[in-house]
């Protein structure tokens, strides 16, 4: 083996590993053969578990090939895959299949009167023309075939050189272990998705849950989560402290803000007439509620703030901790905005919904004594976005 | 360099991309250098991101040494990891330190009148003397010392040759390469492992909030969750089909059995009288309401199962559904059992708590009547070990 070979094949193990984007090492592999070996173009058939068959990926070579319509997958009983997979095929060269040998292989089967190995094999040379493939190498991990390696016809004519095939096969075995880790990453990956929108569902469903309580409120959270976040998107572009992580943490608050309502008897969140002193007490409580519900989860520092300051005023004359000006975090003072003005908006036992027009004169008018003026400059900019 | 190592490094390469523990990592390149060089012991000092400190592991060679109380760890301003990372140092070979080297660069230094050089090297040949380190090799990703190899004296003394030293160069980019791999899937593992804790943190703090309804419940779903575990423990030995996946749902459906409450009145749920008819078909809703709330997160198809039928009786005169025998998936017909024991142990509205023994004889008397006689079987043999 050609010493540069050996050179290459290191660099692109080593940059393999780190590379965890299925595509992404694609891409490197077909660079990597393209660089070192002078073909028209080249590919790979990679094995998808989830699909249970090989999906090619070409090079885009300067005379790249076109890959027919429905020829982008082959099954796994397909001829190419059978070659190097099945046991019985083992009087060929498994190792390696070159499109020259093909002729010789159809020679012998023919004067062995193997008709079978005749069929397959011109069936095999068929799907080697459809790719315009010369020579193919295939990957193995124990008995798992992951992928073959596909080579076009060299620039200059003629045969692939044994170092060459031997640069292909030390390779192929680099790329299934590569494509192994990139596979088990994605894996990771995806279970991370999936545990965050089980999360998301999950306080989703209680809090429909506790919204069903109150039946004056439906559509309410839902509300409250979508004015949040289009506050939060805004302020986002001028205030570094609405980061992603924050608007997460919103999402979540504004998801929970009412969950300190468990607490509370039905008759008195659906009661028509004026509260007793004793019943707005209870009402009172239920942002202290909801914080002390969620307080045993540790990664819900920000939220429970969210949800505990969610009716603090800007002049202070909010409840449970009568916090002042810039006193109470901007994830509360957010949702406070958000819920007044679906408040305002909805009929509720004790008044009739506003006008958005009025609402939003409202929320105006109370900027500074109960809103936070930076809440309600990002607001106003959303309501005449026509984003609310 | 010869051939030997080249192979050699191949396969080890290749092997550590797929080995995802740091600790097997190590393993591994202490092994290939021992089998390529023949040292008495080699080592790694590895960088520790969380403590910003290298940590020192070491071969267990046939004359091992034993590393010093107190010198397991070592900081980012060790003369050692100054002796790399040190740009004022580049008069030094960086790119290797060999112990025999220092006596050559003291001279130089004192030549240069450089007092702070000599004392430097001073304390570098004082730390190399501690691990009997003859030849250390740095690893670097990018700008980042990420680990330094080093060697003990060679078996048959002398020096390291070249291809030696080159061997060892190669590895140590490779090793940065598999640690770098490997920190990223603890890092996943760990994001994966801390996302459960947080989901199922989430669905305690809201069971509690639920159960806070029913003052005389204080404790029930924490007591029900307990049994319900410890009787598919049991119930494992024998059946394949209380998997791990099966308890982790079964835990989370007897965490949120009675999340149907939610929709009950606290009136209905703490009146110590008897019940109306309306009252008792509002109780009776609840396994339903439960699965409802519940009914929209995909990922809960079995613990929805498990609490909308955790009032079914074994005879069919259960709720909601009349399921007969085993038409009651396991799941619901453990909590069943939990649910009843703990209710018949602990003081209610309507009446007063049984002792152990007398709850667990009803609880044999119902078996083929209200509960499955499998359910009943593990658990008697829970009670009887001392388990429940």
């Amino acid at each position: 083996m050609k010493r540069d070979y050996r050179h290459d094949l290191e660099k692109t193990a080593r940059q393999m590993i780190l590379v965890h984007r299925v595509d992404t090492l694609i891409r490197l592999i077909l660079r990597t053969i393209m660089k070192n070996i002078r073909v028209k173009h080249s590919g790979i058939f990679l094995y998808d578990k989830y699909k249970d068959e090989y999906v090619i990926r070409v090079s885009k070579g300067r005379r790249g090939i076109k890959i027919p319509e429905g020829f982008a997958k082959i099954k796994k009983d397909n001829s190419l895959i059978r070659y190097f997979t099945d046991k019985e095929l083992s009087s060929f060269d498994q190792d390696f299949l070159l499109y020259n040998r093909i002729n010789y292989y159809l020679k012998y089967s023919r004067s062995k009167g193997r008709s079978d190995l005749v069929d397959f094999l011109e069936d095999l040379k068929g799907q080697l023309s459809l790719f315009q493939a010369k020579a193919c190498i295939p990957g193995f991990f124990r008995n798992d075939l992951i992928g073959i390696l596909f080579l076009g016809a060299k620039e200059g004519g003629g045969v692939f050189r044994p170092e060459e095939l031997g640069f292909l096969s030390v390779l192929a075995s680099d790329v299934v272990m590569a494509i192994r880790n990139a596979w088990l990453f994605e894996d990771l990956n995806k279970q991370l998705d999936k545990n965050k929108k089980l999360f998301l569902n999950t306080v989703i469903a209680f809090a429909t849950a506790i919204e069903a309580k109150d039946k004056y409120t439906s559509g309410h959270t839902e509300r409250v989560v979508k004015y949040s976040l289009i506050i939060a998107d805004i302020l986002s572009k001028t205030d570094p402290g609405v980061s992603a992580e924050f608007i997460e943490n919103l999402r979540v608050a504004a998801l929970l803000h009412d969950i300190g309502k468990i607490g509370i008897p039905e008759e008195i969140l659906n009661k028509k007439g004026i509260l007793t002193g004793k019943e707005r007490e209870f009402i009172f409580k239920h942002p202290l509620i909801g914080a002390n519900i969620l307080s045993p989860i540790g990664e819900f520092k920000e939220i429970i703030i969210g949800i505990k300051h969610h009716h603090e005023r800007y002049d202070g004359k909010g409840y449970p901790s009568g916090l002042k000006r810039e006193e109470t975090p901007l994830i509360a003072a957010i949702i406070a905005v958000a819920d007044s003005y679906d408040a305002m908006t909805t009929d509720r036992p004790y008044k009739k919904a506003l006008s958005k027009d009025d609402a939003l004169k409202e929320i105006k008018r109370n900027s500074g004594k109960q809103f936070n003026p930076r809440v309600v400059g990002a607001f106003v900019e959303a309501f005449e976005g026509n984003k609310i």
